[in-house]
């Protein structure tokens, strides 16, 4: 066996090779980190960046290396060249940062008023209470099938055929202990280190927060009030690189309330279809719409993954229970992350989403409310100069923009907590967004004009 | 600024190299696995593996290379060289096989005693089911501070106090969804990609699961029956890489009810201190100790993280509710994860978990039950002859090890369940026991009886 061993030797050799390369790489970054210093250069090189995972993808097809390890690979590199040449994010005040904030004060017993979190201030549908109790006490309190008890994903069968027309099956399903873990599930099933994933911004946090966790790489398409929070289909083609594995999007909007038009909707799956990617539809405020609201259910174009939740349409966010809807194998894929995490949802509350899918009154109260929160809200800030705002198609949130070129929203929020108790999101949690803010419907209505009113106030 | 666009090509130029390079190394990888499958030789090379890794990181030490980059990048490597190898796991009936096979001949009216699963058929604390309902009734159905709330720290803050005379602030608690959660954000705060960590063997499934997926190296410590499950000292010793960041151990042990002596329990984590390794401490069993059982909290020594849950003690498996007792920083780590994932844990839920570490009495009574079950079940056990099992010390299962060298658990398991509809667990679910089977104490005495009887009769 003399050849194993010198094959061995020649791994052994290549593996330190590689490594004294990679130290080389190291200082040739930390030689640019020295003269962009020099020079008081900006430090990214997004641009350069993209183009070089490109390349790279393009010499893995030539070569025949498998391209995931390449990425990887080229994902670390890159890291390291970041963490050398001293590049860290910029600390602002960020929506948590806000939102920290004002629940110490508010744990201060100061009269805080929350438009900062995304959560409704309606009950949860009295049934679900009821159900969820019940079922506690009958002792449905063990683990369950990690997708979720059947006796749901039936019931959530049944709900999306009735509300869309949809047919699916059970496989099909997945129970999740919220939206948030559909998103990073549907991530990690779907995508790998290195590779990217387009996101339309402004849009929720969490989609950003998720891929970087597993060192995905976003590519944002930015929208902007000017064009009505449109997206530019072009601007999507263009942006899809060889590396690109779904791109997501979340009608209607947080942070904007915008809704899409079906036909730019239907071009976005043609073109993922065209480009091989998944969809990752998030559809959490599909009930608080107030303008035809397309679904990726409605469609049969190409690969997606539907997530939602409880949490909003049925006030449901202390429960922590959402969904996904997706093909066989990647629920599959996402039934294992979950089963390795967390187990299962808790039986119970399975249990009480199943009254959820039922309560048609509640959906309709809730859903009244907060079309009313929004006429109202949007006719107190329109009358504020300084600020344009998009009026919402739907969802639960305004998302006004200064005209001002020096505003700093970051500034703003946090002023505006510390001097008058009032908590709004700054627009750069939601993407490049310095000069807008969101404001939460999830208050009353008494509560939402005085926090208007207050903002008025204080932009004077 | 001609230099720094030279600085870049040179950038571009070393990464291509790297890529050349690991091109190289794959093939000669496929030459490895041509050659091993001309000579029939086994695939896995574990140990060339380990020394390769230390050998990187001695090689980082010495050109100031940074040495999670360059095992992070190792790992891929070896993976991929596995990969071109053909590797896979073997394909065997593993605990989750037996549990699904068992669920679904359940399901089809089968009578199936499932001495499989670890849950305990106990009902939780009526004073928890009581607290979850008011409190769900009371609208506590919110987001919460993905810590937990202080309420629920606070009175394990005193739990902890009572029972261990330890003393900690809220910061050094994190309520999590489940054990599970708390371990796998446990590896995620502590260990990176390519690094190690060491475990106690035959272990809870789940340790090696959650290393696997984040590509952590399991480096394992094998205990016997033989030793009475005592772990080796010098083995720990011997085991600890370049790479290691820690170990995990777990007393009373899923799955051979052992626990450890003090002297053996303070010795490792002095070996953990001496070679700055974090001791990750499952003490989910903990109330179920018929001995002398120690607690990490029990002493000041070195680094920690311990993980538990309300599952067993409480039989609160499907609330899906546990916690975790590190320094600060890490909790601080973990909470980011576990806000990332799944923001927080259903509220009410935690205000019932305030009432369970109140409810001693319950705790009294499932802690003599199980007492109960395991003289029962170790003197059923203890007449087949063909089988040695370890009197546990605690705990909730038995792990009976075949003394017939060609004994299949695996195959044994699945006939059991498929001809006499008795669910065990093979032992190749917790660690190299081919030759050993987890009986469960969850089910009523009656079962375990009936169950451990016609395991008597299938051993003939």
């Amino acid at each position: 066996m003399q050849e194993l061993g010198s094959f061995r030797n020649k791994i052994r050799d290549l593996t330190f090779k590689i490594l004294e390369l990679i130290h080389e790489r190291n200082n040739v970054a930390l030689n640019i980190a020295e003269l962009k210093q020099r020079h008081g250069l900006n430090i990214e090189n997004e641009e350069i960046e993209i183009k070089l995972e490109d390349d790279v993808v393009s010499f893995c097809e030539e070569k025949g290396i498998n391209e995931e390890l390449a990425l990887k690979v080229l994902h670390s590199l890159l890291e390291e060249s970041k963490r050398l040449q001293g590049y860290t994010k910029q600390s602002v005040v960020t929506p948590m940062t806000v939102a920290s904030r004002a629940m110490s004060l508010a744990s201060a017993a100061k009269n805080v008023i929350r438009l900062d979190i995304g959560e409704p201030d309606f009950p949860p549908p009295n049934s679900v209470v009821e159900e969820c109790s019940r079922a506690m006490k009958e002792r449905k309190t063990h683990y369950t099938d990690s997708r979720g008890i059947p006796q749901l994903r039936e019931a959530l069968q049944q709900y999306l055929m009735t509300k869309y027309k949809f047919s699916c099956n059970k496989e099909n399903l997945l129970i999740t202990p919220g939206g948030r873990f559909a998103i990073f599930a549907a991530f990690s099933s779907i995508v790998k280190e290195g590779q990217s994933v387009l996101l339309i911004e402004p849009n929720w946090p969490a989609y950003k927060e998720n891929l970087e966790f597993a060192g995905i790489r976003p590519i944002v398409i930015k929208t902007s009030i000017e064009d009505n929070w449109d997206v530019d289909l072009e601007k999507i083609k263009e942006s899809i690189r060889k590396t690109t594995r779904a791109i997501v999007i979340s009608y209607p909007s947080n942070p904007t309330g915008k809704i899409i038009r079906r036909e730019d909707f239907k071009a976005i799956l043609e073109i993922a279809r065209d480009y091989n990617l998944y969809v990752v539809s998030d559809e959490i405020y599909n009930e608080y719409a107030y303008a035809d609201c397309p679904s990726i259910l409605q469609y049969d174009v190409g690969k997606f993954i539907l997530t939602s939740s409880f949490s909003k349409t049925w006030a449901m966010t202390g429960f922590r229970i959402g969904y996904a809807v997706s093909d066989k194998d990647v629920i599959s894929k996402m039934q294992k992350v979950l089963s390795l995490i967390v187990t299962c949802v808790p039986e119970f509350i399975q249990y009480g989403a199943i009254k959820a899918l039922q309560a048609e009154e509640e959906v309709r109260r809730n859903t009244s409310i907060m079309k009313r929160r929004i006429e109202l809200a949007y006719n107190e800030i329109r009358k504020i100069d300084s600020l344009i705002t998009y009026k919402p198609d739907g969802g639960m949130y305004l998302f006004p923009v200064s005209n001002r070129e020096d505003f700093d929203s970051s500034r703003f929020a946090s002023e505006l907590l510390e001097k008058r108790f009032v908590a709004v999101s700054p627009g750069c949690g939601f993407g490049d967004y310095p000069r807008a803010f969101r404001i939460s419907l999830g208050q009353n209505e008494e509560k939402i004009i005085q926090g208007i009113r207050t903002i008025s106030e204080m932009l004077g």
